[in-house]
This record gives structure tokens, sequence and C-alpha cells, in this order.
């Protein structure tokens, strides 16, 4: 059987992570990578992993999409959302082939539109990772805890793509990988989580999960988000059931405090994903008539203080 | 006539001023000082003030309300609202006789309260100051802009205590006070400034006011919450009527961009007023069943963001 083709670009910790684990499952992967071009084409990636420390050497690297040489079979892109940067031009050189599907790793809600516009000929798989992945440096990638992952067809429905690539993860160590045809449920699933714990860790002057599960005032206001979350989900044709929050609730209490990944971003002056998280749902509520107005409130706040440190 | 004798309790930079100004007009003015008495008690106040700097030598100065050795005709409490300091110790030595007007210049919503519940033979003036005054050094206190004062009977209604009073004032100069039946009416009115610029000028990130009145998100945010204010205001009996939200806008974005109080404390590592302008009205709302979920939603960010830095 011919070797499955695989093209990461912009591969940071998730990115190496995933399509790591498929090279070692015998697949052809190749990078795009962009500040540690020199330490990845020298040494490929280190990773150490909960699951097993392994050496990724990616068959080739590249500084840009447009240099790979080859048909792929699945091009993987993990970078994060950010609305004014538009990854069609950096993604189409790879594109050649309607046949070449395109897998995205990305948080958040509204993130495949734009490529399902610009690529209407090529199959997305939408994909949520669950993962704690940390590039330490270059080249260099640690991953703790979970490493989950959960992908489908844009629009839902069956793949033979997507089942082909749940074949070849679970082949695979390390990743815990499963094909579903309503993706769409989990990704409003995953931002009933990130939604309020996210700006609300920032916005509330850098607060831990476990002072927002403390059933108090935080708490209430990120079960109050949630259900603002489950209002325009509802209206997108998606049920998340009341209980999910109970659940969400119980479940962010039962682990040790942490930071969230927005507050570690902003923390480490990064840019938070602002407009994946939370921009994206005001308008997509705004669009069904739907009041949302505390997400709104903290969207409002959110954009502002990251455009002031930004600023600075 | 005899002189009007007057006692202010914690004299910072707005009570010096105002009641510097009615020493100037010829009453005995008495002060209590903390941090501040070895300056005042050797030198008096310095005022530079716009309308013309000046010296107040207090008749007499104090270290707690309860040296006072005579009955004033008017206590003055200038000082900032925080639910967990009581006053009423601290004033009680001074407000021995009924006779005794208790002069309150607070800032927000339901600071009148525990204090007329602890002194119900009082008259209770609740004064809200519209000045620029900062206490530069021990002792020297600077006035820019406006220093206009609005008081009137707690509970609304005529006083011949407060007309007194504002005689006084209309004899001094550099202070234009008036009293008014419905100082409630006022109160709220400033609250619909107050609570949504406040706020948001420091969950934003440190915003000026013009960021605010930008037409943008911001903007429609701080309108948002002034709806919300008109609607407390409502249930409590005072009408703000809704042309105020466009003169708020207007008159804010008129003005040359400045930070709000709540910023400039907030900056300085100084507690922020936050029941007196958050808490507070958040509890009415709740009390009259009214939803006011930007307002709530401030107020609880706004309360973990105070906690984190006073607890750094």
């Amino acid at each position: 059987m011919e070797k499955v083709k695989i093209l990461t670009v912009g591969a940071g910790a998730v990115g190496a992570y995933f399509t790591g684990r498929l090279a070692q499952a015998g697949a052809e992967v190749s990078v795009v990578v962009r500040s540690d071009y020199d330490a990845v084409k020298a040494n490929g990636f280190e990773i150490r992993s909960e699951a097993g420390d392994f050496r990724f050497t990616p068959h080739g690297v590249y500084r840009s999409a447009g240099e790979y040489p080859d048909t792929a079979d699945y091009v993987f892109l993990t970078s994060k959302f950010f609305p004014e940067i538009d990854e069609a031009p950096l993604l189409r050189g790879a594109l050649k082939s309607p046949s070449t599907v395109l897998v995205l790793i990305q948080n958040g809600i509204g993130i495949e539109d734009r490529l399902a516009e610009a690529f209407p000929e090529h199959e997305i798989l939408s994909s949520i990772a669950y993962i704690g992945a940390t590039r330490i440096q270059p080249g260099v990638v640690r991953q703790k805890g979970a490493s989950d992952l959960k992908f489908g067809r844009f629009g839902g429905g069956d793949s033979a793509a997507g089942r082909r690539l749940a074949s070849l993860f679970a082949s695979a160590s390390g990743v815990n990988a499963e094909f579903v045809e309503n993706i769409a449920w989990f990704r409003w699933s995953k931002l009933l989580w990130n939604l309020p714990y996210n700006p609300v860790s920032v916005l509330g002057g850098g607060l831990e999960t476990s002072a927002m599960t403390d059933c108090g005032p935080l708490e209430a206001l990120t079960r109050a988000l949630m259900e603002e979350v489950r209002a325009v989900a509802a209206a997108e044709g998606v049920d998340l059931p009341d209980a999910l929050v109970d659940k969400n609730v119980e479940f962010t209490r039962a682990f040790p405090p942490y930071k969230t990944s927005m507050l570690v971003d902003f923390e480490a002056g990064r840019r938070m994903e602002v407009e994946a998280i939370l921009g994206n749902v005001c308008r997509i509520a705004r669009k069904h008539g739907i009041d949302v107005p505390r997400m709104e409130t903290c969207y409002t706040l959110l954009s502002a203080l990251a455009h002031r440190k930004s600023s600075h």
C-alpha cells in the first residue's frame, strides 16, 4: 500500500505532535515551518511525551507550502485563527489537486468558513484537539495530559477520507483520535468550556480555574455565559443539553487549579484567540437575533484589553 | 450671629476644599485627620485652586471625632465608601446632639443607609461633588476644573439645615453649591456616568474616555450599561430620561480624553469604589427582580480584579 502523504503547514506544538505520531505509524509527513525552520531542518522535532518520547524527522522541511513537490493526501493546518490572517494564500500551493483533504485543528467557532470558500473543491476535516502540547524551544515539543482528537467532515456526515485518517491514527500510539459525523456538536461543546473560562480568567485579573468554580459570583457568571452559548448553539441547530453546564463546572472543579490557555497567552504577551472564541459567536448570535449580553460584554472588554496590550 | 460650627471628619482633598471655602466665608471649621495630622496641625491646608489659592487654617485639628470638644452644626464625611469600613463608630463622638446634621459627600448609591440606621435622630444631607481635587502632599490640595456641590435631605424634601448650608456656601467663593429637594435624582444621574465609564475603563485595560465614546463596541457597551442603570433607577422611583444617555456620551466625547477616577485609583494601586458604584446597584436590581446582565458581569469581573490586585 502506498504511504499516506501528509503536509503539516505551520507545524507548531500541536501539529508536530499529532502528525509526528502519524509519521511514527508509517505516514510520509512533511512540514512547513517558519521561525523554527533551521532547527527543524537540521534535527527534526524532539517530542517529549507522557505517552513516550520520540523523534519526528519529517520527510521534507519547507519554508512555504508552494515548495512541497508532491500531492498530499492531507494538508494539516494547526495555527491559531486570527481574522485578518488569511491562510488561503499560504495553503494554495499545497492544494493543487482536489483529492487533497484539508485538516483544520483549530479552536473556536466559524474558523472553517473562509477556507471552505477559498477551496470549494476540497473536503475539509474540521478537528478539535484536547491536548496539552507546548513548544519549549525550537524543534522541541512537550506533551502532557490528554492527546485526544475529534474530527469530522465540515458540514457533517460520513467521509471516506475521515475514516481513512481515523484508521491511520488507530495504528499510531499516543493519540486517541476519533472520526465523528457531527463535528459541529463537539466544536460547540468544547466552546461551552472555552467561551466562559478563557475570557473571565483574563478579565478577572488572572484567575485560575478554581476561582471560577467556587460557587460564588464568578461561577455564576461562567454558568450564565454557558447558557448564552447554549442558546446560540441551539439557533445553529446544535443541541447542548442543560446537564453539560453542571458537567463542565464539576469537571473543572475536580482538577487542580490551572490557567486557561488564553490567560497563558495573555501573560506571555501573546495574542489571544478573541475572535475564534468570542467574536464569531457574538456575530452568529446577532445574525439569529439572540441576546447574549454577558458574552458581548466580555467580547468588547477583551477586545479592548487585547488592543491595549498589543499597543504597549 | 453665632458662627456656624463644622467638623470635617477624614478631611481629604474634597473635604478640605469645600469646608475650607466655608471657613473662608466665616464658618468655624475643625478637622479630623489621620495620616496627615502632623502637617495639618502645624500648617493647616494649602489649597491651590483655579478659583484662587488660599490657606485654610482649621479652628481645631483632631486625630479622632471624639476629641472634638464642641457641638457641631454640621459634620462632614467625605471619605470613600467601602462596605466593611463602618464609619459610625468614628463619627459617634461628634454626633452628641441631634441638632448636628451629618453631611455626606460620597459617590455612588446606597451609601447613606448604614449611617441613617446608626444615627436615626440626625438629619443627613446627602451630597454629590463634581470637583477635581487632589491631595498632592500632606496638607496640600490642588483643585482644578469644576467645584460644584449638590446636596439635599436624604429621603428628599425641604430642609432648614440644607437651606442654611446653601446660604453659607453662597457667601463663599470658589464653590457652586445648590440645595435640592430631590438629591436621589442627582445621585442616580451621576451614577449614569460613573457606572459605565469607571468599570469599563479599568476592565478594558486602561481606557481613556475617548476610547469609550468612539461610536464603536465600547460606546455601545457603555450605553447599554446606562440603560440598565435607567431601569434600576426607575424601579426606585427615579426617572432618568432617555435623552440623558446621549447627553452623557456627547458631553464626555466633547472633553479632551481623560482617565476615570476608578482607573486613576486602580493604576495607583488604590482601592476602587466597586461597591458604591456597582455592587449596591446590582443588589437593588436583584431586589426588584430587574435583569442587569452587563452590570453584573462588570461587577463580578471588577470585584475579582480588585481582589487579585490587592492580594499581589
